[in-house]
């Protein structure tokens, strides 16, 4: 991102102001080279990297993590549908899911997807079910859940998880998958699979994690003579949504995880595992912004006297639904001109009928914006546009990849004609 | 809703077993009589009646309630698509928005809308640009915020509202607004709107609101010579989604929202204003469930050594958003068989790869559910298809009708070619 003298913002050389001319406005804007970059350097980082769809999901974009080395996490059909359409080796695919159906299970095993992550005894029956019906030995993972819960940057330890996914360390229930997963003939038990949060800027909660997995790992290789290839760390690094954000930079976060894996590994004299990891945050997160323009302007007086700038823009809770679900902060910018107005306490909301469709919550933006400016939210890449809505029959925004001053279409903008399609004749 | 001898649930004569098998699951199915009823209560009750499209929308519905007599309330350039594609009267439209673009004003007033409420100056202003430029007369509404903001049995009054929408009857801005409607040549100013919450199971919180509003339209009538034809209360009444939650009855509140605004008119010997509402949720909430299959039932161990049952359903936080945004809680129960199992803490959770992706977070259900069980959550027509996404590339749920043994399309189910249509050849 880059300023010009007249402080218009461009992103991979693109003008916005021409950006929103062609594409219109709101508008996701994918710089290329940053993700490419991001994805390389986890690529560099760690023996197996899998790009998780969920955070954004495209053809163009799994084809080029694929081209990169990098495998693609999916968890749903309709993401899988997506991987083959961008011609994804299966072999570097990994499926995810707490509730895949038989139907999922077919279709990834039919495809031959390289990993098939088991998250339940019902699914353990599926996946052999599958494997003996094709004639084929699956490779898997167990997901266990470890009793660590991180985010930035604390981590809670406990004995039992109150959550839907995998098998608990405690009470033997992972225990229980692991050998029953070994025993069945059509499952090539690989190894583990742990994701222990989002938006986590240090390696503590990562740390304990692995401690209790070597403690599992080094049980299985002593009393059931299971030996594991593979530990799948799986996602959660965070990244900067404000300047005050500090997370471990890519480097310094697969140094201090292997470092803690083979220090636990080693004090179990177990050999070291492949550690993969799933990153999708941490590398599409920050490389797309969101265009808006400014609708209206308001300034309304609050009940201690101050007054607060309420700034409209042409999107909202269906384009970023995470301010109004998780009470996300993000950065935001005037990014057609430059402006030496004060700055003043200001909301960024959406033009959605409800009062909680706040975009920016608190943000200090010049006194002087006005209807046409254009507004750009950073680090809009993740969980935006892959949990947008057409809440309000609002037309889901374009997203365009710019790289050295050319745009393209990642995904078109919905039309009208779109959302009445679903209409019976 | 009914049950047979089995204990099998059936909605407008329809076997949810077959409606699964028909349309499959995830599956939203609308009870046409309770809606076509509860549609026209509000109609007898009130004498203006515009159905809040954002709660619900589609083009069979638009003309279900534009052929009882109700208009429809409409807040951008889709919902208006939808409104003309259904063929209501566009005398019977009422566009609301705190950002519609020039292009949606001219939209709303070439199609000659009854009725467009007025939200900020620059509207105003593009308002009689519009109505200039078309050479009409339209009528307005501004739309107040009193300082009211009301929720199940409570209501909060200030004298400022931290909100986006309206003009605040606090310092004056009110009186600014309609002060400059009532100047502009090509607005005819009607009244005024207000709307102060959602969810609101009794009339305090109007009776406060109607309050104000009467005082101010008594300061106009006395200071400005400016008299108000219509008072539109919008909508926010709620619903049962619990057996313990308690509502007014339509009619209840009706006689209540009317007796609180002429008594307080009467004070200030003003001529009754004509009263109008924009019930969504009150007439589409309750006449809908959600069916979905089990796919995995997984009992976890809490800290505390009690267990919950999580109970894995084939849709989840992308056709039912309200439970991860707002805590929402739903009834949900077994509907395609009797158990006489015992019933046990329960959690009903969605397949996304999300742990907040929950659709009831604590229900008793039957201790011997079973991958292929058909659920059926209540109350689920408000704000959930209208707010689904396609998180994991999941397609969105079909609505369908059901009436009298039959059941019709109201909105299809998506196909994973829906979602790849986004992609550039």
């Amino acid at each position: 991102m880059t300023r010009d003298g007249d402080g218009v913002m461009s992103v991979g050389g693109c003008d916005v102001r021409d950006l929103a001319d062609q594409f219109q406005t709101p508008l996701f804007v994918l710089d290329e080279v940053d993700f490419l970059e991001r994805a390389s350097a986890f690529k560099r980082q760690y023996q197996r990297v899998f790009y998780a769809g969920k955070a954004f999901a495209s053809v163009k974009v799994f084809k080029w993590v694929s081209e990169l080395g990098l495998g693609v996490d999916v968890c749903t059909g309709g993401e899988l549908a997506v991987v083959m359409r961008a011609n994804v080796s299966p072999s570097e695919v990994i499926m995810h899911g707490n509730n895949k159906s038989l139907r999922e299970i077919r279709e990834a095993l039919g495809y031959r997807v390289g990993l098939l992550v088991i998250d339940s005894f019902e699914e353990l029956a599926r996946a052999q079910f599958v494997s003996e019906e094709l004639g084929i030995t699956q490779s898997v993972l167990i997901r266990v859940t470890p009793g660590v819960e991180a985010h930035t940057h604390e981590y809670i330890a406990t004995a039992h998880e109150d959550q839907k996914f995998g098998f608990a360390l405690a009470g033997g229930v992972a225990l229980e998958a692991v050998k029953r997963a070994h025993l069945l003939p059509n499952l090539n038990l690989v190894g583990l699979h742990v994701h222990i949060g989002s938006q986590i800027f240090d390696a503590s909660g990562f740390a304990e994690a692995a401690r209790r997995l070597a403690n599992f790992a080094a049980e299985l290789h002593r009393d059931q003579n299971i030996d594991l290839e593979m530990l799948n760390l799986g996602g959660g690094m965070g990244i900067s949504y404000l300047p005050e954000d500090d997370p471990l930079s890519i480097e310094e976060m697969a140094a201090k995880l292997q470092e803690i894996v083979h220090e636990v590994f080693a004090e179990q004299r177990l050999p070291n595992p492949v550690i993969a990891v799933e990153p999708g945050r941490a590398i599409v997160g920050p490389a797309m912004i969101t265009v808006y323009e400014v609708g209206t302007v308001k300034q309304v007086v609050l009940d201690d006297g101050q007054s607060r700038s309420y700034v409209s823009v042409d999107g909202g809770m269906s384009d970023n639904i995470r301010t109004a679900l998780y009470g996300a902060e993000y950065t935001v910018e005037l990014a057609s001109r430059k402006s030496s107005a004060p700055l003043v306490l200001s909301r960024v909301v959406g033009k959605h009928c409800e009062t909680g469709d706040i975009v920016v919550k608190d943000a200090m933006l010049p006194s002087d914006l006005a209807p046409g400016d254009l507004l750009a939210v950073a680090a809009t890449g993740a969980y935006c546009r892959s949990m947008a809505s057409n809440y309000n029959y609002l037309p889901r925004p374009a997203v365009v990849g710019v790289n050295d001053g050319k745009a393209q279409v990642i995904l078109r903008r919905e039309s009208i004609d779109d959302l009445l399609s679903l209409e019976p004749n």
